[in-house]
């Protein structure tokens, strides 16, 4: 067991004192105002940020989706993102019915370049950030209430004098407490009614209230209640838009913006897919998804979910998770048979235009572009996401990517071919005769070989290959084993890639090798050998890819013919 | 946009009409009985379910980690099951404190396989279900209230009959109306009590009654409300202990178990991380971690996250995301250059055995066996969990994993004592420092091997090493070239694993080369050995990995000295 019991290193989250608790009776009836920041918050927790081009391409499907607000950057931190926030306003890239959002910490020279960043947009957003909980005030800063508070109202006062040089943009306002969550209620409404003293928003012309779980440390009903204090205790509530900016420390970012909804909050900032800092930011597509089900026209558009995620996926290079809501690969599967029964049964009597009801979906997956699946078990066995990890489980053969992708299409025309599951058994079956085990017209037999690396010679090799009945003999030099043998079969090749991997240690190891080569300007294809030498296993692979390039050419010949 | 307007085809969740509602307002204090249905509920949803070996495995980690209640199976729909009971019972693999579980349909058949599968436990929980939501009544069975109560109070006597005939186990009894979160709270309250009443449960041998979100479809304050409803309203309470098994189709399970809680459950099933059907059971793992960051023991030992999730990803083949809270690979990473000066000055004035005020981290990793990732950025470029993939990308290095970790503590040792940011070039320069270039104490000149495949003799080689000024000549013969190559040097080599790879192709084209190996029972380490020959390459690999062990063993005599 742990050796350190919890209660001397942590405490619980102190209660709201609220009277007259509201957001348990309530129901969301109306999607809040969306705002993602994907390109901001997200971006800036991925181990490798977008680059331009992957920016532009997401902001472009945010707009597709129909977000009206888009973070598009941190552009005083970062030149990219001041470049980015650029290139949008100068090549129009936003349309009219969309408000970009960029951050700034309080510092002037930092606002100077934020303000800056947006002039000649037709609407932008500051948002201005400092961070207010005990634990900054006494660990980072240093700092007294008084003092945290002048940085946020000096850092408004700069923003309003610096936008009324740029009338022609229409200027907007955010404040954010960070770290919100923790801090003392008292001392976050204090420092919000000193910002917008200084701002003086009106009814027709709000500013923002972010009140982030910077580090969601609470159950979430703990977080709404903070939510609807803040809403009845604000000053000027009329002219105020209060936003939430959930993280999911706690895994429980998404009831967290539903309960604040409830709780007063009329706008949410966070991510698709739940990309952000640490676990992430609040997913916004759960979130509208959810309100989706309720009856609730969320005004986001996920009709063509796997398409979003593709791009989120690449743009991030970060997987969506299997199980995740709504988009994940197998929320739409049924593996159990009862489950898979009662499913069929309610698809057949469930009618057009009527109440959706059918059992274990809580959603029609076609609303997403998608289908159900019912997945038939055999024995044990696997689909194709898992034959890559199979293989490498239980035969300890590591593909490189590209040749897992190419592979796949073996396994799935046996699959198609048979309208059968495939076993781990018949995966690895598949990729023998695929690759290890093409050995026609080519098969190797022999190999000799004289390396001496002190010369200026090149390594010297004799090969014998089977070929067609015949056995060749065959000479070659080169610098190095591979380049060698390639000379010695005087066929045109070009090698690709190569990769080459232990299976097992010690005397019984062996070496998988993975070679991608072209023939004869043919299409790039892989081949692959296994030998306890790692040479003679890399010479298998070479004559592995050459093989099935011939037989393929051979194939289309006929087929031409 | 969405062409169909969700209000015809979805409706709102009802809400629960409870007066004086009670759960707001509490707090939890102590932890749950918790039960995994890994073995169950997650194993059944999984593409590849798990061979008798995994189950094996995976419930002696369950045990490990502090299950008490472990449900193992559904046997009488599946000899995989049955046999595995069987198996944990004859062996006698139940240790005195767990209690096993096993999943029946209320059918006369099934009901007595489910009691044979359980005879000589020391100590089993019949676990009985059946569907009793509205849309199952009317689309799946067809069938009334009146009848779909007696498929329960029917199936509860021959339960309550069956176990009578083998007293030398202690038999406890789990009813679970599937369904339970769409179902009418009176009729669900109806059907509970039925059962009870046949049961017959006292304070001292309590049973259960489970109640599902078998299909999430409310804010989990919804469902909240629906436990106290009925922890208030079920006859026998005293007697009974109300369970919990949310699902996560809203993505908000941990929500809902823990307002569950407040609102009176005594009990959780769920499964590590989220295994389960369509979008998982909750998560036990952030349930359990949630507890001990309110500084409550949650009974359960996670002290070792990264072994418990290894072997979860191993016998589901699913992985846990990179932002799963507490186990994901990116949760305690700090990407902002703000927040990891935040996390510094924390860690700084954190005091052993004080409470934990480091921001933006809301639990110490150590306490989960982890440590604390910061991630230098350069540019628009990444750093520590990005080194590999610059390394790839820029510079053609594709690091296996076990030593991209490895490397990363090189690359953060530069980082700490420069206080710089480290550029992709810099990270280049590291590894080249680190591995290629370990030519101490011994360096590669040079090579002269004969291979003849066609004869029974060992590769034989002859090699030429620089040793301390010296030139040093050595012979070998083995089944391949690195073998040989070992055998030669005549040290206490064990080669634990190997990779090699092109970087570039056509005649410009090397090859790089790893290896992980053990030196006289040190510590297994990697080298790297880059070469236009692979056969080069891994001798040079071979060399970097013994020259980093001994000069890291010099070190440490020096330092003991």
């Amino acid at each position: 067991m742990m050796l350190q019991n919890p209660s001397s290193k942590y405490r619980a989250f102190p209660p709201v004192n609220l009277s007259g608790r509201q957001w348990p009776d309530r129901a969301i009836t109306h999607p809040p105002i969306w705002m993602s920041t994907d390109l901001r918050d997200g971006n800036q927790a991925l181990i490798e940020p977008m680059s331009p081009e992957k920016k532009l391409r997401f902001f472009e499907m945010l707009v597709q989706i129909g977000l009206k607000e888009i973070e598009v950057g941190f552009p005083s931190a970062s030149q990219t993102d001041f470049a980015f926030v650029r290139k949008l306003i100068d090549e129009d890239r936003i349309p009219e019915d969309v408000t970009i959002i960029v951050l700034t910490q309080s510092r002037e020279e930092l606002i100077r370049r934020t303000v800056d960043s947006c002039v000649g947009a037709r609407r932008a957003i500051v948002h201005l950030y400092n961070s207010v909980a005990p634990v900054f005030r006494k660990v980072v800063f240093g700092m007294t209430r008084e003092q945290i508070t002048e940085i946020a109202v000096s850092g408004t006062k700069l923003v309003k004098q610096l936008v009324k040089q740029h009338p022609q943009t229409e200027w907007a306002f955010e404040y954010t407490p960070e770290s919100f969550s923790t801090t003392e209620l008292d001392f976050s409404k204090h420092i919000c009614d000193a910002v917008s003293e200084v701002w003086q928003p009106t009814p027709h012309n709000k500013m923002i209230i972010n009140l982030p779980s910077t580090v969601e440390c609470s159950t979430p009903n703990v977080y709404a209640d903070q939510i609807e204090w803040m809403s009845r205790k604000l000053a000027r509530r009329d002219s105020l838009i209060i936003s939430v900016h959930p993280h999911n420390d706690r895994g429980t970012a998404v009831a967290s913006a539903e309960l604040a909804i409830m709780a007063g909050a009329d706008r949410v900032e966070g991510c698709l897919f739940g990309n952000g800092e640490r676990t992430g930011n609040v997913d916004l597509v759960t979130l509208a998804m959810n309100l989706y089900t309720q009856g609730v026209h969320p005004g986001l558009d996920f009709s063509d979910i796997d398409a979003v995620r593709q791009v989120v996926e690449e743009c991030n290079q970060l997987p969506v998770h299997p199980r995740h809501p709504y988009a994940g690969d197998l929320v739409f599967t049924a593996f159990s048979g009862s489950h898979q029964d009662a499913i069929k049964k309610g698809f057949a009597q469930q009618k057009p235009n009527a109440l959706w009801e059918v059992p274990y979906l809580p959603i029609d997956p076609a609303d997403l572009g998608r289908s159900y699946d019912a997945v038939i078990r055999v024995n044990s066995q696997s689909g194709k996401g898992g034959m890559a990890y199979l293989l490498e489980q239980e035969f300890g053969l590591s593909l490189p990517r590209r040749l897992q992708i190419e592979f796949s299409r073996a396994v799935q025309a046996v699959a198609d071919a048979s309208g059968r599951e495939i076993a781990a058994k018949e995966i690895h079956a598949i990729f023998c005769s695929e690759y290890f085990d093409q050995t026609s017209p080519y098969a190797y037999s022999a190999h000799k070989m004289v390396e001496d690396s002190s010369s200026d010679e090149p390594v010297q090799i004799d090969i014998t290959l089977a070929h067609r009945q015949a056995s060749l003999s065959l000479q070659g030099g080169g610098n190095g084993p591979i380049d060698a043998f390639v000379n010695a079969l005087g066929l045109d090749i070009k090698l690709m890639d190569y990769h080459e991997h232990a299976i097992g240690s010690g005397a019984n190891a062996k070496a998988a090798c993975y070679v991608e080569l072209r023939l004869a300007n043919g299409p790039t294809m892989f081949g692959a050998g296994i030998d306890s030498n790692i040479v003679t296993a890399s010479f298998k692979a070479v004559l592995s890819a050459v093989n099935r390039q011939l037989v393929r050419a051979e194939q289309e010949v006929a087929v031409a013919g």
